[in-house]
C-alpha cells in the first residue's frame, strides 16, 4: 500500500523482503534478502535515498547499518524504542502518559514476583517481536502461572517478556499520526478499534463519542511521544480508554492498521502522508470525507461483492495465499454520516453473514 | 493508472506495449513487444485471463489476433469502429447523436470538394491514428487548402483522412461511461472540458451549469452507441454544446483523461470500474465526493508544492520524461462544493503561476 501511494507521487519504490512471495512484489521491484545478508542490505541501500518500513520487527542492526550509508526514517532509536514493550511503556511514562501496571519478567521468579506485585488478571507478552496479539498468555488465576511459563519461557532469553496489568478498559482508540522531517505534527482523526482473539477486527472514524477533550488529550500524547523519539513518519499511538481516562498500549512505527480506512476515508492516506513525510515533502491535509469504517479479513477472503455493490465501499486483497489468523484483506465503507454508514455495515454484514463482525460498530452508531 | 487501481481488487495485471520505458512497468510486469510480435503476442495472450485496452490505436488486427485465444473487452469490432473518426460519426448519426458535418476525403479533389459543400472554418483529421489534436489541420480560408494537404495529404492513403466543420461551440463536454458484461450502464456526472491548442488542459465535474435535461440527453446517448457497439468497459464520449444542443465529437474506447478526476472525486473511479467491468465484477457506484477540478501537465510537471499543500489536492506523476506536448502528469482538487472549489484553484492557479490555466474554471465556478 505504501508502494501503492508513491507511485502517483512519482516516486519510485525498492522493497526488499525476506520472501520471494511478498506482496509488495506485485506493485514494485522487489529484492529478496534476508536481514542477515549484508552485502544485499548494502548494495540495497546504495539503490535507494531514503530508507523506511512497513513492519516494525527490522532488527535495529539492520536499521542501523542501512542508516550508515543512507537517509532513514524514522530513526533507527526510535525504531528500537517502540519494538520493546518496556522501553516503549517507560518512554510513555516519561512523557505523561499512563499505562497499564507493568513488569520486565525474565525468569520464573521474576513473573511469580510480578503477578504477585500487578494482581490478575494480566497479561505476559514478549517485550519484542510480537504481532497481532502473538506471543501472549493471559494469566486469570495463579495456576496460569506455570501454563504462562511453560509458553513464554522459552521466549525469555531472545525477546524478554514483560507483565502488564490486563485493564477492563471501556474502549480502545489509536491516534494515527504523522510527523515531518521539520516536525511538522498532523494526526487524523482518533479511532475506535474492537480487536477479536488480539487481532484487529474492526476500526470506525472518527471515532464515535469521542469528546473534544480526548481527542486533544490523545493527540497531545501522540505529538510528545513522537517529539521524544525525534519521530519521522507515520506511527499509531494504541491507547485504552479506562474509567475514562487514556492509557497507552503501544506505538506502532510504522502505518498502521487502523488507519487503513483514511486510503478512501480522508483527504491523504497514512500511506501518501508516510511517503511525503519520509522524503521531505509537504504533508498532505488529514481531514475526513465523512465517517469510515474498516473491516479486516483474517484467515481468508470473503465473497467481495457484498462490498463491492455497496456505495463508496471499498476492497483491499493483498493477493496473500489464505492462512488461519492471517491478515489476507480489508474493506472500508465511507459514508457521508455515521446514520447512512451503520445502514451499510449492517447490509454489509448481513451479505457477508458476518453480522458478528459489524455489530460492535452498529451498536456504537446508533 | 489501470494496474493500480487493479492490484486492491486481488487483480494481477501484465502489460504489454512497445516500449521498455513504458511507465506502466512501474507498477506491474512489463512485456515489452511490437504490435507485430505475433509470436510475443500469442504468449502474452496466454498468460492472461481478460485483455483490455489503455489506448485506443491498438490495430484492430492485434485485437482480434488476441480474441481468439482470450477474452478481449471492449470487443475488437467496437474498438475497430471507435478508431474511426469516419464509422464513428455514422455511428453517432445512425443513434440519433448529430455531429460537426464531415466527409471523407482521400485525394485532393476530395478536399476541395468537401470544403465547398461543408464550408469554412473546417478542420482537416486523419480518420485514424490521432490523439491530443495530432494529425488536424484547421482550414479558414480557401488559401489554406495547400498547406493542409501539404500536411497531411501523405497520411491519407495509409489512415484516411475527414474534413468536420469547425463548430462554434459554446463549451466541450464528455460522458464518461462504464458497461459491464451484462449491459448494466453507469456513468458518472457530465464533465466540462478545456482544450489548449487540441490537448486537454482543465476539466470540470460535475459539469457547472449542465441542466438535468442536457445531462439525461448526453447519457442516453452514450448509453445507445454504447449498447450499438456491445461495448464492455470504459469509454468516453466528446460532446460539444453548440446553440444548446449536443453534437458528438468522438467516442474514446478506453478510460479517458477526461475521467481522471474520478480517481479521487468519485465512489469508484473510471479505472476501478473498467478493471471490474471487463472481468464481469460488479460495477461500483459512479456518486461523487463533491466537485473536482482536474489540471493537465503537458511537457513537463511543475513544483507540486501549491497542490501538495492544498487540502484534497492529490498530485500524478506519471514517472514521463519531459517531451514538449506530452501528457506528463495532472493533478486533481477536490471540493464539497463548487464555492470552495474556485478558492482552492485560485491559489494554486496562483502558486503555480498557471493562473491563465485554471481562469475558465473560475470564470465558471463564480
Ligand atoms: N494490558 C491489557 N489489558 C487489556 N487488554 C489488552 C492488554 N494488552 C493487550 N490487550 C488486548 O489485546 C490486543 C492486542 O494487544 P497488543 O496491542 O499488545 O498486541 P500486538 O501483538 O501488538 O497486536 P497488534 O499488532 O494488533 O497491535 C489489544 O489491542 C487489546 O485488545
Ligand atoms: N469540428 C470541430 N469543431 C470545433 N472544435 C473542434 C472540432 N474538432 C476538434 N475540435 C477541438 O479540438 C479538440 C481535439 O479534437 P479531437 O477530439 O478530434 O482530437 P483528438 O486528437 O482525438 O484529441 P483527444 O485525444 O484529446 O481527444 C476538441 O476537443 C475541440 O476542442
Ligand atoms: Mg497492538
Ligand atoms: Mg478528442
Amino acid at each position: 500500500m505504501l508502494a501503492l501511494a508513491a507511485s502517483p507521487l512519482g516516486i519510485r519504490t525498492l522493497v526488499v523482503d525476506g520472501s520471494a512471495d511478498a506482496c509488495a512484489g506485485q506493485v514494485t521491484e522487489l529484492v529478496v534478502a534476508d536481514w542477515s545478508d549484508e552485502v544485499a542490505l548494502d548494495a540495497f541501500a546504495d539503490r535507494v535515498d531514503v530508507v523506511t518500513f512497513d513492519f516494525e520487527n527490522v532488527p535495529s542492526a539492520v536499521a542501523e547499518r542501512l542508516a550508515a550509508r543512507v537517509e532513514v526514517f524514522p530513526n533507527p532509536r526510535a525504531l528500537a524504542m517502540a519494538q520493546d514493550r518496556l522501553t516503549e511503556k517507560n518512554l510513555f511514562r516519561e512523557c505523561g502518559l499512563g499505562t497499564p501496571d507493568f513488569a520486565p519478567v525474565d525468569t520464573r521468579e521474576d513473573l511469580i514476583g510480578a503477578v504477585e506485585r500487578i494482581g490478575l488478571p494480566a497479561v505476559l507478552k514478549t517485550r519484542r517481536l510480537g504481532y497481532d496479539g502473538k506471543g501472549q498468555f493471559r494469566l486469570k488465576t495463579q495456576d496460569d502461572i506455570d501454563a504462562a511459563w511453560a509458553a513464554l519461557g522459552e521466549a525469555a532469553g531472545q525477546v524478554g517478556l514483560i507483565l502488564e496489568a490486563f485493564v477492563p478498559f471501556e474502549r480502545e482508540v489509536s491516534v494515527v499520526a504523522v510527523r515531518g522531517r521539520d516536525g511538522t505534527f498532523r494526526s487524523w482523526p482518533l479511532t475506535r478499534n474492537w480487536h477479536v482473539d488480539g487481532v484487529l477486527s474492526l476500526s470506525l472514524a472518527p471515532a464515535p463519542g469521542a469528546t473534544d477533550e480526548l481527542e486533544r488529550a490523545a493527540n497531545a500524547h501522540a505529538r510528545t511521544v513522537a517529539e521524544a523519539l525525534d519521530y519521522v513518519g507515520v506511527f499509531a499511538l494504541e491507547l485504552f480508554v479506562c474509567n475514562g481516562k487514556l492509557l497507552g498500549n503501544e506505538m506502532a512505527p510504522r502505518v498502521h492498521n487502523s488507519g487503513h480506512w483514511t486510503i478512501e476515508g480522508a483527504h491523504t492516506s497514512q500511506f501518501e502522508n508516510h511517503v511525503r513525510a519520509v522524503l521531505g515533502l509537504p504533508l498532505g491535509d488529514t481531514g475526513v470525507r465523512g465517517a469510515s469504517a474498516m473491516l479486516n479479513w483474517i484467515g481468508d477472503m470473503p465473497d467481495p461483492a457484498p462490498v463491492l455493490t455497496t456505495a463508496d465501499g471499498h476492497w483491499h486483497d493483498y493477493g496473500k495465499e489464505a492462512r488461519a489468523g492471517r491478515k489476507v484483506g480489508h474493506a472500508t465503507i465511507c459514508a457521508p454520516d455515521a446514520g447512512s454508514l451503520r445502514e451499510k455495515l449492517a447490509a454489509v454484514g448481513k451479505g457477508l453473514h458476518r453480522d458478528e463482525q459489524v455489530q460492535p460498530a452498529i451498536d456504537t452508531l446508533a
